[in-house]
């Protein structure tokens, strides 16, 4: 096999698509052309983070399961790195101001840097970290 | 706020982070520098797959939560995409023979591609796509 594997999109399941967009539009994250009222894709620097509804989501992905139950986290985690350690607190307050639930606040974290949690209105969790020696800043 | 939006990490909390971890070496990921018997990241294009164990994901993330139900699909899909129809097919058989799962066969999709789903070992699901439309290939 010669494929190169490249992760190009991470898909939320979507309850309430509208809203959910809603969300990720007003903390800034920009849409690409093409979306529709069940797909909506945002650029999230070398991959896109798309939005689709849970229950077509599950067509394809899960077919013969029952949906994920609401209200329950679902054992993932997606980061953003910013660049300087003063932009976690400002980026987590940036997200609530949006919509966004505190999780845990700016946390210094034993490999050396220092993070916080927020939950999107579906739940799905967001670390906001600032690591010193991560090669992007 | 001027921070850039850039999703830089996603974080699949796991259950046998060794035998995951080993899951996605066969398949043919390539780890990063520093990993160690509790964090492993993977170069996935313009972000890192990482890995990291449940308990601990969750008490960052969700700790007053309940831990996610084993064997239920989490409501995400991760996706790669890749350059020619015929690779859908080869790149789930070498899933499989890596440990995947069989979830879904390759399908025409009405966003005129086609795609197919597995499942790594945990029941993270993928989605091996074709686009010919999608600006990388």
């Amino acid at each position: 096999m010669s494929v190169v594997l490249r992760l190009t999109f991470i898909t939320l399941g979507a309850r309430d698509l509208a809203s959910l967009r809603g969300f990720y539009q007003r903390w800034g994250w920009v849409e690409r052309p093409g979306a529709s009222d069940t797909f909506v894709a945002f650029d999230a620097g070398g991959v896109r983070l798309a939005l689709y509804p849970l229950s077509l989501l599950a067509d394809e992905a899960a077919p013969r399961e029952a949906l994920p139950e609401p209200g329950r986290w679902n054992g993932v985690t997606l980061a953003i790195n910013v660049e300087r350690r003063d932009e976690v607190h400002a980026t987590v307050a940036d997200a609530i101001s949006c919509g966004a639930s505190p999780i845990a606040p700016p946390t210094e974290r034993e490999w050396g840097g220092c993070s916080a949690y927020v939950s999107d209105p579906e739940g799905n969790r967001w670390e906001i970290a600032w690591a010193p020696d991560h090669p992007d800043g």
